[in-house]
């Protein structure tokens, strides 16, 4: 069994970015510039906003976080987006979700420069994914496109199974997995609760993804022998043994289900690292699509 | 078994809006408002493009049919499609395809004002169905979720089969029939050329959904009995029995596929005749939006 070290994996690809920024640099050309809009002030939000603020700062690229106060306004918080999509010097920027209540998520959505959108979130940029098309493909599935690609796992003519139909992971991982593409090509189904008899599908995948959010929810008995396992889920379980009190389990029973997989991401350490790596990748691109 | 008769529900759609249109008028409200757009005079478009004009006719809207040289240029087509997008009185349009060579299509598909892209062809509108929101659905998709909705074929928890991944009919369908709507919730299997074993795969399956363009593709021994079978496929076929030297086939057996099959939609007059019904349908949602 072969750990997809996620961990890893993003460490090269930031390692490959902070190569580009230097060489855009050493050609007096514009870095790229990320700006990042947080409402309110939620623990686990602001930690990954952070998280993304930092990784620009690493890979040398400008970065501009926008701290908003929990009561703003739908129209302020447009008017804040109007202002990116305008600045010339901000070539992406995202939105961290979830949003307050009070806020209409998709009209935010909906508001962003769909070429400044590298959550790759925009309808405009659903559909080019889904045209195959160039554009920004959302940091899950990009990611997992990557990892699948760097450890070189045949996908072409593989039966994938994806377990969660999500517009953020399920969803887009079945159509990019099954387009013409250097990772795709694969025969997907895409599984979800109304799934009869889901062991029976999953069974005989060669590939499957778990993106349903039930913690260690994929068994052994679940899966054939040297199946390849990317576990997206990532749920806190309370653990006294724990310092913190608490662990990270994904949606795959890792220890029986590792026992018969050829290759497996771990959580944490697998798809999530991943996901930071690939929003600066889309900004990368954003950046570059302007000379 | 039973035909799934799309010329008789493809009937019953337009008389339903043709008695939505004269609500309109009654209320002295604008009628809906097609125009098509046509390079070149290829028979088969032309053919086509002449049907969906007087389609709306019949149901009681306006059309505008816009016939333009083989040798327009792609700025003039560009021009043009800019007149209809600002054009208050036409509420969608459509711009014929196949174009000429000299035109790169998806860059006139991006020009088409979303909110008239009564196709469903821009990535705007792609997304948004990705992503469940209201918008059109393109005709094809759109017409095979109607005649399951008609003939009331539950999909929810099915196994579903779908040959073909082309952007305009496999890949749209195994999006929508596997999202969380009132013909949907299936659990889909989207196959393609690149597909192993294939009819392992369609024996399994309690729908299948054929859109590859091979003639007589789907075999009596490649699915199992009281399945339901919607063939998207038709060709023409050199027959010198017949008058005009021609018959047109679908991608499905017909003889065999129908004798074990639950639901069958013959070719022609079963998913054919329904694109334009759903093509009005657009018209008739493109024109409501905008009270």
């Amino acid at each position: 069994m072969i750990l997809l070290d996620g961990k890893k994996t993003s460490a090269e690809i930031k390692e490959e970015i902070a190569l580009q920024v230097a060489e855009l640099v050493r050609k007096d050309k514009k870095k790229p510039h990320l700006a990042a809009v947080i409402v309110g002030s939620d623990g686990a939000s602001l930690t990954y906003v952070n998280a993304k603020v930092k990784a620009c700062e690493r890979v040398g690229f400008e970065s501009t976080l926008i701290r908003l106060p929990k009561e703003t306004t739908e129209e302020e918080l447009l008017n804040e987006i109007e202002i990116l999509n305008v600045d010339n010097d901000i070539d992406g920027f995202i939105v961290q979700l979830p949003l307050p209540d009070h806020i209409d998520e998709q009209k935010i959505l909906m508001a962003v420069d769909p070429d400044k959108d590298v959550d790759g979130f925009h309808p405009t940029n659903v559909g080019k994914m889904a045209l195959n098309l160039p554009t920004f493909i959302s940091a899950t599935p990009f990611g997992i496109l990557e990892l699948l690609e760097r450890y070189k796992i045949e996908t072409s003519g593989k039966d994938v199974v994806v377990i969660g139909r999500s517009h953020i992971v399920g969803a887009p991982m079945s159509i990019l997995l099954s387009q013409k593409r250097t990772v795709g090509n694969a025969t997907v189904t895409l599984t979800h609760s109304r799934t009869k008899n889901l062991a029976e599908v999953t069974k005989k995948a060669d590939i499957i993804v778990a993106a349903i959010g039930i913690p260690e929810f994929l068994k052994a008995d679940m899966v054939k022998d040297d199946v390849v396992v990317i576990d997206v889920g990532i749920t806190r379980i309370a653990d006294s043994s724990r310092k913190n009190g608490f662990r990270l389990v994904g949606d795959v029973a890792f220890n029986e289900v590792s026992e018969k997989a050829s290759y497996i991401t771990p959580v944490p350490g697998g798809v999530g690292p991943m996901t930071i790596a690939m929003l600066l990748k889309n900004t990368l691109l954003a950046n570059s699509r302007k000379e």
